[in-house]
C-alpha cells in the first residue's frame, strides 16, 4: 500500500541508481512495517536546478557560486 | 475547490484522453460533492517508466519482462 | 499504475462519497487508459479550511463571508 | 523546515522569475515563522497547458477559446 | 537536497518505526546518489483506512473483507 | 492556475500566520507571474515533528536534543 515520492534535481541520476532507490526504498517498508511490495509505489522525480530553491536560491545559482570557490 | 493530482506512467496517453481524464474526474467532484467546477483543478503528470517502481522493480523492467514471457 | 490524489476541504464527506470518489476515479482510469485497477491507487485528503486559500483567503474566510451575505 | 511546491503551468517562466518565486517565498517563510532558510525548499513545477484541467477543461482549450474571444 | 515523501495507511506505525524509515531512506540516498543528509527532508503522512483506494474500493472495506474471510 | 502546496511542522501556526502566508504567497504569484488569484490555491498542510526527518532524524528528536544543549 505504500506509496514513496522521491525528488532530487535533476543532475544525472542513471537508470542502475534509480533502480537502487526502488529496490531500497521497498525493501525498507517491506522490512519495518511488513508492506506488500506488489503494492509498494516508488516514484522518482528529477527536477530542474532552475526550479529548486534552497535558503532563498536556486540550486543553479549554488552550484555556480561553489564551482567558482573552488574545493573547501 | 478540488486539486486532483493523477499520476501515470508516460506511455503515449493523447490529449483526448487526458481531456476525457480532466472532464470525467471534474464531473464526478460535482456529482459526488456538489463542488464547483470553475474552481476544480484536475493535474495530470506523466512519469518515465525508469522512474517509476512497483514491486521494487521500475516500469520499465516489468514491461521488457512481460513482453520476453509472450502473451499470458 | 495511476496514482490519484484528491484534496478536498474538509467539510464533512461521508465514508460513502468517499468510496464513491474512489470507485469513479478508478473506472474512469480503467474505461480512458485501461489501466489495471488491482495497482490503481487512489488516495483522498481532507483539508481544514484554515489551511486552503483561494483568491488570498482562507475557505474559512470566504465561507463567513459567503453566510454574512446571505443567499445569492 | 518548510517544503513549498510550487505548480504553475509551462508558459515560459524565466529563470529570473523563478529566482524571484525562490527567494519570496522563503522570505515570507522567513518573516511569518521565523523559518531557517537553510532547511527551506521551495520547487517549481511547470505542468504542460494540456495536462492542467480546469472547470472540467484543459488550459490549451481555454486558452484556445480565449484567444477566439478575442480581448474582453 | 532530497524529498521524500512516504504515504502509508494510518494502522498504527510507531514512533521509533517511523524513526527507522526517515534514517533508511536517508541513508539510501547518501550510499546510492551521495547526497547531503543535512538538506534531505524525509516526511511520512499516515492516510486513513477510509481516504486509501485499491481495485476501486477503500482500505476499510478491503481489511473487512480479509478478516471475514480468514486465514489463507 | 498555479497550485502551492506548503507543508510545514505542527507546531503552532496561528490562523493569523497561515493567512499571511496565503495571502503572501498568492501576492507573489501575482506580482511575479501576473497570475489570477481567483484561480490560485495555497494549501498549507502541518506535519507531526514525529514524521519530518532532516538530517536522518525525526524533528521531534533534533528539537529534544537542541533543548538538552541550551541555548547557542
Amino acid at each position: 500500500m505504500p506509496y514513496v515520492h522521491i525528488q532530487i534535481t535533476r543532475e544525472g541520476a542513471s537508470a542502475e541508481q534509480k533502480a537502487e532507490l526502488i529496490a531500497g526504498t521497498t525493501d525498507l517498508l517491506v522490512r519495518v512495517l511488513n508492506k506488500n511490495p506488489a503494492t509498494t509505489f516508488v516514484l522518482i522525480e528529477e527536477v530542474d536546478a532552475d526550479n529548486w530553491g534552497i535558503a532563498g536560491e536556486s540550486v543553479t545559482v549554488l552550484r555556480q557560486r561553489a564551482a567558482q570557490a573552488g574545493p573547501q
